[in-house]
């Protein structure tokens, strides 16, 4: 495994030339920040994530975080690595200046998670899931819960959790076991809880665990869920800690990936129930967690980009070191770089990695659009966009990843297979990422129903102006835009065939959603590779130095549009085709 | 993870109707083999997997074989089941008669193989071995050499291995360090080989390497390798077990998968040298090893059907159990496989499967007749049929199997990702067999220059118009034909671009090499399933019983054309119109 380097150059690039994160900086909550204190920012990120999380990764692999008698031990490292974390500020990079935060915007907190998703993912679950809980709090707590949460989780002192899902309640939320029963001003929460990700562990001195369970006197359903704050240590009147609470982890998990990151069976109210505090309205407990859930979503694509630039930077690495067989050319011995399938196998992992990373930055400057627009539509409008987006952030970016690393693997050959190699657990952690924070069908299902279904493909149409304005930017880049062209129409008529398609039956959208998801993702990483090649165009006409990086921006480009956007034809077909196939099967079918 | 069961009634639908196994019985070589026979076999091999090899799956998964002061010792139960395998003769199936051997066809090994492959990849894995050694030996071994080490190898008293690889040469062996000296009648073998498979173990008394090297004084480059059998025990003239030879594990490597299957690395000649015997001429051990690797290729596939069957049998189970969320029609709480996006994930597992197991049969009935067939005509057209075939086994099934396992882990959500629920080791078990017998690029650059280029599409054409004659039995099936026409179209196309652009570039092959596999490996996908709703067809037409059956293999069919069958599109247009991108580029395109 090559030593990891943070891309610091391409990431400019996507932000500066392609993006144009610039237009956050004129926005008045962003009043201080600067292209120059970002560039600083995302270079120390970089730096951060390549010298402390990344020597790290396969130690925490190999050693696991483990439950033991009520503890969770965390690799060899862990503890250090995160504290040095906390002092250098990592966590409070786009948070809340009210409550200790850097106010930066949250795209630039993606760009460092992307690094510490890529150095460490198991990790990076932690921050991860931390800011998750402090966007329920900033978005639904209390003052006093404000105040007493929110510093400590922005700093990193203290953890967060995300308690959702029960053994017999995966998607499916609306039957949980857990309850919770009203004392005096708390709770008392008691149940079960799995798959919760660092739920307990020896980094932080407190963690704080944001729980989903209905009142026990609550309507059945998931109106009847209410969310509720549930501190490892009880926090006093003066804010120091107190007593343990009532709650532990039970197990960890024995997982195909990310096993420095604990996942925990966590039992809430073995004795007199733990002590709780409601978040939001009563019943308004799932609206309240999406909040989360949303942010995360994001942060889970991210994670697919992040593991798939680690995949290449080794692949790379390895494919120039390797001398085996012969240079098709010269007949000369040669490493492996100068084979053409190698080299396919690497421009894959290039383009689609260019690709998901543009799409996670995209998304996310929506998200600090939608938040701190200067007017009321743009906010209406990066809401909607932020929206659609979502779920092909999530979806697609967490699908490809398993090719990107899968290619990882391949470029090594024999090697790749072995585990001290260390590609293989790019391909074991990054196959988490389909599934949870919704897995990739339930996200298919929110793209098909909730945001073009529901709208009546509005803000698809919107999303497709914007890839006509980049079209009319394409002067000198003809060999591009062809099958962008027809690949977006396709995709348009597709949406129309949907629109038209659903009042049919009810199994229309399920049956098609998917291969429709994967159309859409394949459509929009051909737009962001089309923007890439304005913007490297730009700078190559205008004599900008380091015209090798811009001219690979273009090689990268042609490559997704020949051997990668045709894909999303044949995804296309398959919602055009295939719903008649998948709609009306009886169980039966499956023998 | 569901209890293992051998799908007798689609493997004895695959062999009877679609492929029509009974032309074999009429051959002169398998004058005592009948349909009936062969179904007793099918039978009997299925519930031997099911009952002997799968239920040490996983504890093979969790306990490793792994060297320990120059042995290896297996997990728990591996010894006792390889001797009922031994004992019961499967490792004799189709092997020569004058050997021991109970002269089945190679097809109905490759049967039996297939359950061994879904019940235990790693054990599976030592008999495939074997397999290919009996083939070097029966092909290129003395007389004497014959006579003592075939019968042995034959009951599976003892196994076989083959050494090729070292640590600087992979794919590429013209460089090998481990030389052979000559020595009155045997050779002194000095060196060392990796990825041995089964190298050392404690299964059988006796372990036969087959090892390629040069001979000390040979000329540089593959014609200088010749072939030897090394002994672990050296063989006295009774037949009885000498000496101990001077070869030895050193080490096992920890891999992602197949740990019950001890990957050794092996030191021959720490003393005087080991001994060995030549099999077939000198500067000919690269051609003869091939004989074992065309075999062991074929066997590759199957892993990749083999364990996509499992997997789906898996996740059928699962989701017939896993009660979450409403059916979409009737808003009763439901099992998953009610949920339109999980049909679709197991109906593509499902098709993908049937088409895999159909090209190994195939492929493995054109071996039975390029060897058995009755007259020169026959053998020489299937001679050329099974080349064809052999790469797009190996590799068009070997890169499905990720995608089915991985699917199985999809259909499962967070269960899947825990080790104990036993779907992520079949993730893990596949992914070496892309790897393995020569990576898939190896086989793409096979199929492109060996396959198609070299006989200017010949082969090809012939393999079309059988793809034609089978057009000419579909009536009744119209809805079906309409995309394979369409998709054989443009693969015919794409050979005919192929044949075009070969002689401007020497990088051209491998550019378009992967690709274009994947493309004809779709289309022959799609043939199959169009040759199983004929078959599938006749019998719904003539009354059969079990028509439930039948009318699934026409919507596995239907499910095929509409969603997996546009893949060929998508690949073959990144060979259209991809050479001109992967071809000329500079390494430093990798950044």
């Amino acid at each position: 495994m090559a030593d990891y380097s943070a891309p610091v150059t391409d990431i400019q690039f996507v932000l500066n030339d392609v993006l144009r994160i610039d237009q956050l900086y004129d926005l008045p909550d962003f009043g201080e920040v600067s292209a120059d204190l970002v560039d600083a920012v995302v270079e120390e990120a970089g730096k951060f994530a390549a010298q402390v999380f990344a020597p790290i990764n396969r130690v925490g692999d190999v050693q696991h975080s483990t439950a033991r008698d009520g503890d969770v031990v965390t690799p060899n490292g862990f503890r250090e690595a995160y504290q040095l974390f906390v002092d250098n500020g990592w966590m409070s990079l786009a948070q809340d200046p009210e409550y200790g935060g850097q106010g930066m915007p949250f795209t630039v907190h993606m760009v460092a998670s992307e690094f510490w998703n890529s150095a460490n993912t198991a990790m990076a679950l932690c921050p991860m899931l931390t800011a998750g809980a402090i966007d329920v709090f900033a978005a639904h707590a209390s003052d006093e819960l404000k105040q007493i949460y929110m510093p400590k989780l922005i700093s990193g002192e203290w953890t967060g959790t995300m308690n959702l899902t029960e053994s017999h309640a995966g998607s499916d939320l609306s039957n949980l076991k857990t309850k919770a029963t009203a004392h005096d001003d708390h709770y008392r929460i008691k149940g079960q809880k799995i798959y919760i990700t660092w739920g307990e562990h020896d980094m932080a001195e407190n963690i704080v665990h944001i729980v989903l369970a209905p009142l026990d006197d609550a309507p059945a359903g998931v109106k009847g869920l209410s969310l509720f704050v549930v501190p490892k240590f009880l926090v006093n009147d003066d804010g120091s800690l107190g007593q343990r609470n009532d709650v532990q982890v039970v197990s960890t998990e024995e997982k195909l990936g990310i096993n420095a990151s604990p996942t925990c069976v966590m039992s809430f109210g073995e004795g007199d129930g733990a002590i709780g505090y409601m978040i939001g309205e009563p019943g308004q407990g799932l609206a309240c967690m999406f909040t989360l859930m949303n942010h995360a979503r994001l942060e889970v694509g991210l994670e697919g980009a992040g593991l798939s630039e680690r995949a290449y930077q080794d692949a790379v690495a390895y494919a120039r070191d390797r001398v085996q067989g012969r240079d098709p050319e010269t007949g000369d011995s040669a490493t492996i770089i100068h084979h053409p399938d190698v080299q396919r196998m690497l421009m894959q992992m290039r383009s689609m990695t260019d690709a998901m990373r543009t799409l996670c930055f995209d998304a996310s400057m929506s998200h600090d659009i939608r938040t701190h627009g200067a007017d009321a539509t743009s906010r209406a409008y990066h809401a909607t966009r932020f929206a659609l987006l979502t779920p092909i952030t999530k979806a697609w970016c967490t699908e490809l990843v398993n090719e990107v690393t899968s290619l990882g693997i391949q470029v090594h050959g024999g090697m790749g297979y072995i585990e001290e190699t260390g590609v293989a657990q790019h391909y074991r952690d990054a196959r988490i990422t389909a599934i949870y924070e919704g897995t990739n069908g339930i996200q298919a299902n929110d793209l098909i129903n909730r945001k073009i279904i529901r709208d009546g493909g509005a803000g698809f149409s919107a999303l497709m102006q914007e890839m006509e304005d980049t079209l009319a930017q394409t002067q000198g880049l003809d060999g591009l835009t062809d099958a962008f062209i027809q690949a977006k129409a396709y995709l348009r008529e597709t949406v129309e065939y949907i629109l038209n398609k659903q009042a049919d039956s009810k199994l229309f959208e399920g049956s098609v959603a998917y291969n429709f998801l994967m159309q859409m993702g394949y459509v929009c990483g051909a737009w962001y590779h089309l923007r890439a090649a304005v913007a490297a165009n730009q700078q190559l006409l205008s004599g900008a130095s380091n015209q090798g990086f811009y001219q690979r921006k273009l090689i990268a480009a042609r490559f997704y549009m020949t051997h990668l956007l045709p894909r999303a034809g044949a995804y296309g077909a398959a919602v055009n085709g295939g719903s008649a196939i998948s709609c009306p099967l009886d169980t039966s079918a499956f023998g």
